[in-house]
């Protein structure tokens, strides 16, 4: 038995919220299906901002109710706010996942608000949650530009530490610290993921990294020493911040579910499911930046022989 | 004090080994002389391969005597056969690298050969060097495929370990581990260099990595973890083998300086330097793909701020 590595996909909210083309909703639906039959059961659909801040997501109601109905894969979301956050408990959504930034300058620019006011948000947020009938919804708290930001420079670990204690004690019931910007070096992760595990206990961690540096993998295999099991990424490394200039995308999902693989992980993705997508989805959105190696390079001959020689 | 981290350049020589232009004599010795001004004093700077097989290099003996002219850095070549080592070796080249595959199917591709006649060419170059009067010449003992091959797929470490226990027994002053094709995944690195390092004492040994498969500079950080400290590398991440289908270029030199650097590690390199060397290279080779991320993102903020809390 393989120990579980956990790959989320976030390219139909992080991935597309700064290209050109509006997709269908549709489209969203038919990119989480086929995800999830590529083994991938953890997919943040859509974003709850609203619609004149990032057209891309006018149909949020509509992908999320959809995504909840499809089945097959835990469906989450992002909520900027309260008003996201009653949105989408209205939905049944399961997971909901809320972002601060850990800069103030950062907060200011997405939010228009300080970091302590978003940290009062999701206390509302998660009293909201308390109070609701039925199935507990579980929800995530983000910690965006954790491995410093585009505007304030560096951000201190110990306010980073501090937040993800902060989230916790409100209510979080998973922690996502994001490097929005790829900032982030393998030391500094290793040593800022040592410190958030240790101070929030046995409260999941996932990692949400950015390739902007050239450093998104180096940043994975780094957390993945400090103890970090799970991971955002984003199909063909789509995405950005509409706020953080110069933030291309995401970690590359094909690449991830590789390294991790190879690592002795099992993710349960099948990489040549995901690169089969990966063309479809070109075909969608015309003019942008696709990355990835994988796709290019195609994967060794070692990897299946490796993967199964562990399992 | 910061510990040093050696990168050398070999842009001049696994740069442009597959590119479509040949560069003249002059352009050549331009770049060395830039990549030194930008901090880097080690450069491999021609291959003494048949100019039949690679066009490219025709000019090596002008480069490598120009090189050796122009001071200011340590110059290198890298040589396939005797024959190679005895024209490197006519000019008074300093250091002077001969590579073998680890992979019987890759050295027979390369060079014709199986690796153990390979090696016994190199007992006959070392035997050559030592019989030369004068200034004794380095002699770098190069494994290429020695983390796999798109060939014959797994290459087992035990005898990458052998080889360079050999090379090191024949007179090789320096290793070279190069995962050739980009199979290597940063859990192997660790392990084969751990391996390596036990086995050769006191031996220096560089890692010479391609990117093929997004892994490089995750690469990087294991080999230091397994006390690397010297890194093959091209400018603008051009590069690529021959022989190797699928071969996509060398680690980027500019991403990797940044990465040693934001890790805490001297290099004396200047990354802004670099950058802008690799306009000037862009203009010289139309038509060629030019990877890395510190030329698309620029540096952190946080980047100069590091490097000086360190000093």
């Amino acid at each position: 038995m393989r120990e579980k590595a956990h790959v989320r996909e976030v390219g139909p909210r992080d991935g597309i919220q700064v290209v050109k083309t509006i997709l269908p909703s549709a489209q969203k639906l038919a990119w989480c299906r086929a995800t999830a039959a590529a083994g991938i059961r953890d997919i943040e659909v859509t974003s709850f901002v609203p619609p004149k801040v990032i057209p891309q997501f006018a149909d949020a109601e509509e992908v999320a109710r959809g995504a909840v109905a499809m089945g097959g894969f835990l469906a989450s979301v992002l909520v900027p706010n309260l008003k996201g956050a009653e949105r989408a408990f209205a939905l049944g959504v399961p997971v909901v996942n809320y972002v601060l930034s850990a800069s103030e300058a950062h907060n200011l620019a997405n939010v228009r608000r300080s970091t302590e006011e978003s940290l009062q948000d999701f206390a509302r947020i998660a009293a909201l949650r308390d109070q609701r009938p039925g199935l507990r919804i579980a929800l995530g708290g983000g910690i965006a530009t954790a491995f410093g930001c585009t505007i304030a420079g560096a951000v201190p670990e110990a306010r980073v530490v501090e937040i993800a204690v902060r989230l916790v004690e409100m209510g979080a019931d998973e922690l996502i610290v994001a490097d929005t910007v790829g900032y982030g070096d393998p030391r500094q992760v290793r040593r800022l993921m040592t410190a958030v595990i240790a101070a929030v206990g046995r409260v999941p961690v996932t990692c949400h990294f950015h390739d902007t540096r050239g450093l998104g993998l180096a940043n994975v295999t780094a957390a993945l020493e400090a103890g970090v099991r799970a991971f955002d990424a984003s199909l063909a490394g789509l995405g950005g911040c509409p706020f953080a200039p110069g933030a291309t995308g995401n970690i590359d999902t094909e690449d991830t579910v590789f390294l991790l693989e190879q690592l002795g992980f099992d993710t349960g993705a099948d990489v040549d499911a995901l690169v089969a997508l990966r063309r479809e989805v070109e075909g969608w959105l015309p003019g942008e930046r696709f990355s990835g190696a994988i796709a290019r390079a195609g994967l060794p001959k070692t990897y299946r022989a490796q993967a199964q020689a562990a399992a």
